[in-house]
């Protein structure tokens, strides 16, 4: 049963984007440039970039979008021809300094005329710098919300995250991972407004859960060779969006508005041929930790 | 009927890379590393990478691969199991000075234990400044070595380099394109000599070029503006590698060797969220250029 016009929703994703918008500047103190679009075939969206003082390159985009169903989307998702109805928040921070990490957070619902719908969405982190009482903290906050609504979720969706945030050509995670969720419907016993109050609970853990990370790091001082570092890592962040990220790939691949879906590229990033890290150092210690199945809430 | 087996035409593909090296070396003072690998599955390479004094990171590949086809492989060319063989030598070059193009070329060859073969490859140039001129004398020197094999082979390979090397998402041309060609093998006429030939003729013809182009301009003045312009332009070529580029793809996802597909990534890249060059500035006359269809040889 349906509770939730897909109005209601988006009218939500977008308080969600100003909410988060406000959060961020307040401890930024820098400001979003914002430019609304419209999308040809229906529908259209905000798309927010802030330049800041600690978020270096960042972007809070909302959209929803409308109209007939282009034969790629429903080849790419197995449906029905029909129309189609999508929106949803979509968030990527790059910040300044290499001690804080890239987080990316997505939440999203679909729905189509034949009364088909879902939720879908995720956080993940990207440490350019893994630290372990970050990332058990990190992931203790998404278990924890994910407990309050079904205890299966948490083990299930982080799963999801460590293999969908996964550079298959490098045998590396992006990061430590987080909840990645898809497809959640009316299975399993849930009805919509379970699933809704869900995901609203992901979107509304975001920002002060990214601002205890920044504020705990920002102006923790860096070397030339940790900024080399986080270059690197930013090149990786790349690699994993243009070559894997489905979203990304299916955006540009359906004329989506091509800077809202790279506003996910970092500001500035690096390559160098067969880099290797020092044994023993920082960054071998960090690239130990980018793998599947760590348990960061196993500590405690 | 087949002249020259898989074994002599491997052995011409590492000499041309050795020759290619040399010539580069000499004009750019720089010297390559050279990485040994082997494949897993049978075959293996010799990757070059230089880190130079005009060339700020550049990759000079030979590889020669066999064994049995991967599945992906024969899914992806529409042919059927057998063993196969590729060789082929693969480059990217990417300068300091943003007054000299980005380069690249590669020339292979492809055979199954059927007896099916083909040769493929191409040169395309992307200069971070377009310079008409320029643009002109390259085009019309792969004119020139085309026309020297057949007189339909320019206008089909240009259009080829031209729908190839084209991000859809950004409706813009990688650069100002070149020649591109696959599957040339024993039709219209041709012999495996004749496409063998043409082949090493535009193999032959890389290092000329591209050192014409290096010397003239790699001593020119630069500002801080065209170098931040040349760190776009290079964000736009990895758009291309990692999102369009079917070898690219191919090779990450079919375990090819990461470091040496990936050395066609650029030292730096910058992103910049709604970037618009100034209406009348040589960045908006460079984009004015980035098109389909352009004819770089007519003016002669």
């Amino acid at each position: 049963m349906m509770q939730y016009t897909k109005e209601q929703i988006a009218a939500y994703f977008r308080t969600l984007q100003d909410s988060i918008c406000q959060q961020l500047e307040q401890v930024d103190g820098g400001t979003f440039r914002q430019d609304k679009w419209e999308r040809p075939g229906g529908g259209g969206g905000r798309s927010r970039v802030i330049i800041g003082n600690h978020i270096e390159k960042g972007g809070v985009n909302f959209s929803a979008v409308h109209g007939p169903m282009p034969e790629k989307i429903t080849r790419a998702l197995g449906v029905n021809p029909g129309d189609f109805f999508a929106s949803g928040v979509s968030i990527v921070l790059h910040p300044h300094n290499p001690n804080v990490p890239i987080i990316h957070m997505n939440v999203r619902y679909f729905e189509m005329t034949n009364g088909t719908w879902w939720f879908g969405g995720g956080i993940d982190l990207t440490p350019h710098y893994v630290i372990p009482a970050d990332a058990s903290y990190f992931h203790q906050q998404l278990k924890s919300v994910c407990d309050q609504h079904d205890h299966a979720y948490y083990s299930k969706f982080k799963k999801w995250a460590d293999d969908y945030f996964y550079l298959k050509h490098r045998d590396e995670t992006r990061g430590i991972g987080g909840i990645f969720f898809d497809r959640l419907s009316d299975t399993d016993g849930f009805s919509q407004a379970d699933r809704f109050a869900f995901v609203r609970d992901v979107g509304e853990l975001f920002a002060p859960l990214y601002i205890n990370l920044l504020q705990k790091h920002q102006q923790q001082p860096f070397t030339e060779k940790e900024k080399h570092w986080q270059m690197l890592r930013r090149g990786r962040y790349v690699e994993f969006n243009l070559v894997w990220d489905r979203g990304t790939k299916f955006g540009l691949d359906t004329n989506g508005r091509t800077e809202s879906i790279l506003m996910s590229m970092p500001p500035t990033a690096n390559w160098v041929y067969m880099y290797e890290a020092e044994t023993g150092s920082a960054e071998a210690l960090t690239l130990s930790y980018l793998k599947k199945g760590i348990d960061w809430c196993g500590a405690d």
